[in-house]
């Protein structure tokens, strides 16, 4: 065994955005790879639309194969954490039972919820979707045609439709900064 | 950025076992990880039976259906490798142009060759499966009903129907212990 504290033994970490479509999260990932990395960590971003190009083609929108893609993902991210990779999740991930079936497995979890209100969603609408699913025209929509689980209990929340990007992100940093001095302490206690 | 060759920059390479089913993929892979854990790397076996449940569930045995199983734990040993893991594949991957295409992709790759001649795979036989298959009873079966297309330059081959597995494994192992060492020269030169 190494001694604890060397770089081999770096601790992973899954950082899990869920939210709705246009919340933010891809954004607020990517900065905060970009801050992590500055910072010395080995990070990676899992971003739904990217995992499901590459992990689940084929696969649509129904619970079952949403449920499936969310699988595939903590499946990829429990392997990267537990190498010491501070993974960074973005994904609608609407159901909350397999959630937090992934957090069980992966142990090492900080759930954020990007929350943003329907209305602001509708007025920034980047790709148009919004309006194609309140006008009925896409099915499985989240958040219009298709349920969202707002977590119960998240590590954090963050509320786009008020905060700032800068804000959001400083306190989601905080968080992940502060993530295993709890731990640190009782250690050295 | 770090200093090289400190761990944080530990250096991970993808081994790559293609052979025929009952070859000895799992088994040599097995063993080798024990090996390579002993020395202190970070290791992740990917195994093809259970990719396919994690990842490729309703994927069935097609060129096209084996090529995108192939291409996600390409794609999942690839995060990992960049990571500084040292991921052990264990899949049939019949196709040698998705291994070369997933080869280029990972960059650090050693593709290991576990051949075995069909004669002793069905006199082994552990599953009944090369009677059922030479019996007609299996469509797509690799090796009988179904193409395998051998590396054409492995960087390892061994043959499990002539040699013991603790052979094989001083091969692959040193194969692997060997990877980096003309760049280490190299870079002192």
């Amino acid at each position: 065994m190494s001694e604890p504290g060397t770089s081999r033994d770096e601790l992973g970490l899954t950082v899990w955005f869920t939210g709705l479509s246009g919340a933010g999260k891809s954004t607020l990932s990517t900065a905060l790879a970009a801050e992590l990395r500055h910072r010395g960590r080995r990070v990676e971003v899992l971003d739904g639309d990217v995992v499901r190009e590459n992990l689940s083609r084929g696969l649509g929108f129904s619970k079952e194969d949403r449920d499936t893609n969310i699988r595939r993902i903590g499946f990829v991210a429990d392997l990267l954490t537990r190498n010491g990779v501070t993974v960074l999740v973005a994904a609608i991930s609407p159901y909350r039972a397999v959630r937090d079936e992934v957090r069980a497995t992966i142990g090492r979890f900080l759930e954020v919820h990007v929350d943003c209100t329907l209305d602001e969603l509708t007025r920034r609408d980047v790709k148009g979707l919004y309006a194609r699913a309140l006008a009925g025209e896409i099915e499985n929509f989240t958040g219009v045609s298709d349920p969202y689980e707002a977590p119960l209990e998240p590590e954090v929340r963050v509320d786009t439709s008020v905060e700032t990007p800068a804000e959001s992100l400083a306190r989601v940093l905080a968080a992940v900064e502060a993530y295993d001095r709890p731990h640190g302490l009782a250690a050295q206690a």
